[in-house]
Formats: C-alpha cells, structure tokens, sequence
C-alpha cells in the first residue's frame, strides 16, 4: 500500500500510544492538555506525553478494575445483609493487608502504600455494605434477587 | 503427587480460582481467614468464599499495576527534575479527572469515588516527585541515568 494512499480506518493499525489523539476523538479529552504547555522544551514535552499515554492506559484498567472489584463487593454486601453479618470482617482485613503487603513487596511497589490503598478501597466498601444493609431493613424482599 | 511431598514452586500449577490454597502455600495467606468462621451457616461462607476469591485476584492484579503506574510516574518525576519542572500540573490533573470520570460511568463505578481515587493517587505521586526533585537537587549526577 503507497503511504500517500490511505487505508480506510478499520483496516489502519491502533493509534500508538504516544500519538496525541485529536480533541474531541475520546469524550473531549485531551491527552496532551498540560500547565506546561509552551513553557517546556518540546523534545521534554514529547517524552513527557509518552509516558503520559501509557499511565492514561493504566488509569483506564484500573478505573474498569476497580468497578468489578465493587461488582464483587456488592454481591458479598447483599449476601451478609441477607443473612444479618456485620459490614466489617477485621479477620479477613488482617489476612488481606498482609497478603498485599507482600505482593506489593513482589511488585517493587512500597508496602505501606499498598496498605493504605486497601483501606482506602475497604473504607468504600464497608459504606456500600452499610448502605445495602440498610435499603435491606427496609425493603428485605427488593434484595432477594440475586 | 503426596501432601507430604511438596513440588517445587516452579513446577506446580497456579491454584485455581475457587479453590481454597492450603495455609502455608502462598505466604501464609488464609484465603478463608474471616471473624465470621463457625458463626455462619457453611453454605453461606462457601458463597462468601468463592466471591472473595475473585476479590483478592482482582486485588493482586491492582497491586502489580500500581506499580507498574507507579514506575511511569517515576520516570515522569526524573524528567521533571532533570529539567527543573514542577511537581504538579494542575492542567493535566483537571483532564485526567474529567476522563476518569466519564470512564467510571461507563463502567458502572461511582463517578466521585473515582475522582476520590485519582486524588489518592495523585498526591502519592507529588510526594514521589518531591523526594526525587530533592534527591537531584542534592546530586544532580546521579539522576541522569534513564
């Protein structure tokens, strides 16, 4: 295929990573929006939006991760106020924060950071559980479905 | 093969899902640790069970790629003080929330737990720039490895 002779679109490869996407392409984001704009060199500013590009890749898993992460905790909220159990299990979280403590170890990433996520993400869901229990006491048959 | 003669690690396979690990076998991480043990009908831990077991496999992967962000952000904290740039960028930070925003909707994740989240991040990551911008400011030489 001669380069001055595009493809159509479904037949191009994925936008690399790097390649700042047009405004207005993906909800209006824009990948390259920056308070630096024009006050940097812009060989920086290139490798800056590089790495930039892959950390938005992260965000985006991490954002879909954590909504099926709350997917599961709502299933184990319904369970406990189903069956009348505390929001909270200081067990498990002892278990848990040890474990990814670990990990984070494995993973080079700072284990007190790691700890601190999970609070952060349990503190979440002991408020869903706490919320759920509640609509349960009030309406117990709106939470038979599964 | 006999519980008495453990394989080594290399050569077993990666224990499924559902399955709770013997206690010893992943660092000491009782999947079925719980306050609720014994206090709970055996069907209904065997359903809270299975559900957690999901939980702490999405929990090993948000680990791994929180560092994996974390050594982005690293490399962008190098940069930034190699060329003496802020640790902040107010602009970058309004668009990723604003992205992360419309992402979790699609996702079905609360909007404002995930702008919660991007913060928590954030000011993990201003304090990693920090430190590094001090660190080349006391040995600039030092910092300039890729």
């Amino acid at each position: 295929m001669s380069e001055t002779q595009p493809a159509r679109a479904e037949d191009t490869d994925p936008t690399p990573v790097a390649e700042p996407i047009p405004e207005g392409d993906d909800g209006g984001y824009d990948p390259a929006a920056s308070s630096l704009q024009g006050a940097v060199d812009s060989a920086v500013m290139r490798e800056l939006l590089a790495v930039r590009g892959s950390i938005d890749n992260i965000d985006a898993t991490l954002v879909y991760l954590l909504a099926e992460r709350f997917k599961a905790t709502q299933r184990v909220g319904h369970l406990k106020a189903r069956h009348r159990l505390p929001a909270g299990d200081p067990g498990r979280e002892k278990a848990q924060i040890a474990r990814l403590r670990r990990l984070a170890e494995e993973a080079q990433l700072d284990p007190a950071f790691a700890e601190k996520f999970l609070n952060f993400i349990i503190s979440e869901v002991i408020r869903h559980h706490e919320a759920i229990s509640q609509n349960h006491q009030q309406d117990p048959a709106r939470q038979q479905r599964p």
